[in-house]
């Protein structure tokens, strides 16, 4: 049993949100055997979260999050960056960056209508990296 | 080394709250060795957490919950089903669907006072069902 | 492969809030392969999390909790302890107890700006553990 690890490249733009990246964590795990799926954003001010994606529920995050963050000037003590970047930072507090999926004979173990989501509510990223590790028996 | 996996099935019944499953997943680690145990609820209006129960938490929890994500006709995008269940679909980028417990000797290394709890705010789904897979070393 | 754990003695003192534990985090993979690491604080009124550190937002994280969760009397069902402190319990319900990290050639695979942290709101513990497990190929 050995760790098999990737890291993807998501192009999120100018935009803020939540960026699915099921398919791709699907992909990754396809072939293999048993396992943990460890899902990680190496990144200060982005999320991992798994919610349903498509009826509204993504949008739906952010602006929980904007409520419960409030991007005010002169709010937080971290002042780097763009107005409300200092809520950017307390985000992964609340929506951490790592999860953990398991999978069975290479599938993901999800819900009918659960995806797995970056979460970023920072609009000066514009490309983001995700790690992949899959920790059990490789089935290759 | 393997994954051992099972599926809890929880009658939460039509109440809403935090439904503790230390127990189930005690039995399920007792006489193993030492590995990680990935507790994973496929449900996207569920999360698990690990807080102390039977002195009121459970239900501040809730209360907590019902606070930062108020459950207002009209607030969510997300709008099908009972009132207040857009709400339900936000709360596990707050409460996480998954989470990991070390395993040493076939006993969960919980603190004194923590519990794993299943976190369900959703009235409407009578039956849950939460994943636990084991990693490590079998023992048996 | 097997698992490696430790248990970490935190001197938290009289004051509640953010302990980096990153270095020794660090330490305790050096020297092993790949795998993943699971940091799990054995305590109901703590949380792990990954954020930026002395850029202010380990005192936003802890004002951001305090805001979510307010301290005051009467609001919590749990009343052990000195006041504010149901609020402390319901903490691990939103900063959970437990994260992981994937460890690639005995580096945390962490970003620049990230660090795993001790979150601790409650006053009256001067003496928190935190346990460290790795699991992966030892290469040792």
């Amino acid at each position: 049993m050995s760790l098999d690890t990737t890291v993807l490249t998501i192009e999120t733009g100018r935009s803020r949100g939540v960026f699915d990246i099921t398919a791709e964590a699907a992909r990754f795990v396809a072939g293999r055997g048993d396992g943990l799926l460890s899902v990680f954003v190496p990144h200060a001010t982005a999320g991992i979260a798994i919610i349903e994606t498509g009826a509204g529920s993504d949008q739906d995050l952010m602006d929980a999050i904007d409520e419960i963050l409030p991007r005010e000037e002169g709010r937080y003590r971290h002042r780097h960056g763009s107005p409300g970047h200092g809520a950017d930072h307390v985000m992964p507090g609340l929506v951490a960056p790592s999860t953990t999926v398991p999978v069975l004979d290479g599938r993901l173990a999800l819900g009918t209508w659960q995806s797995i989501v970056l979460v970023d509510p920072n609009r000066d990223n514009r490309v983001r990296q995700v790690r992949l590790s899959f920790l059990g028996s490789s089935g290759k």
